[in-house]
């Protein structure tokens, strides 16, 4: 998956025990997460759709339809999270044209792989 | 879905007749269409996953991930569209950070759709 290494200087971070939930499926959401170090396990009802590595991100649908989470999100490892809010999220679009494509290209691949698993079953 | 009303001066258009195709699955990819008027149906191996109307875009991952087209899109009525290359596409990213969350919302919406129905299944 796309790398953000541009983001591993964020400073609002956050660290997990393994085993501990970081978000649940349905909960209200205001930040996505760059996994600083460790690796984090996505879940959609109760089935693992995803697993997130360092400089990797999740959580971004929130910060651009305000939806609630569509997945649970646990540390799979003991992890050091950077957590970007709405206002940091926007700025980053707007500094760096980059940042934006980069978060199209990991939506891409997971739009890829999600009709693959649609359209198999 | 999102409406992408910025584009509707878009200059580089072309017409297709109902049940024509526009492109095919597999096919290599190097613009985007917003729908000026008609209805365009996209197909995933044989499978009706979206239909695009006025103002609306469809093709994006081309332009986000170089790789070939996903699904085969067709005129569902008589259509004009406006095509975007990669070039106009980073354009618009730079100058218009909106239009980057907009793009971005278009595929968080379709990602929950396809997480809906990959689920259920």
């Amino acid at each position: 998956m796309t790398k953000f290494s541009m983001l591993r200087r964020e400073e609002n971070t956050k660290k997990f025990k393994r085993g501990e939930t970081i978000f649940a499926e349905e909960d209200p959401a205001d930040v996505m997460y760059v996994v600083l170090t460790g690796v984090v396990d996505l879940k959609s009802k109760g089935i693992s759709v995803n697993q997130v590595s360092e400089d990797e991100i999740f959580g971004e649908m929130a910060l651009i339809d305000n939806s609630p989470r569509s997945a649970t999100a646990f540390a799979l490892t003991d992890c050091t999270l950077a957590a970007i809010d709405q206002k940091r999220f926007e700025f980053l679009i707007q500094q760096t044209p980059n940042f934006a494509v980069q978060v199209m290209g990991v939506m891409a691949d997971r739009l890829r792989k999600l009709t693959e698993l649609s359209l198999n079953n």
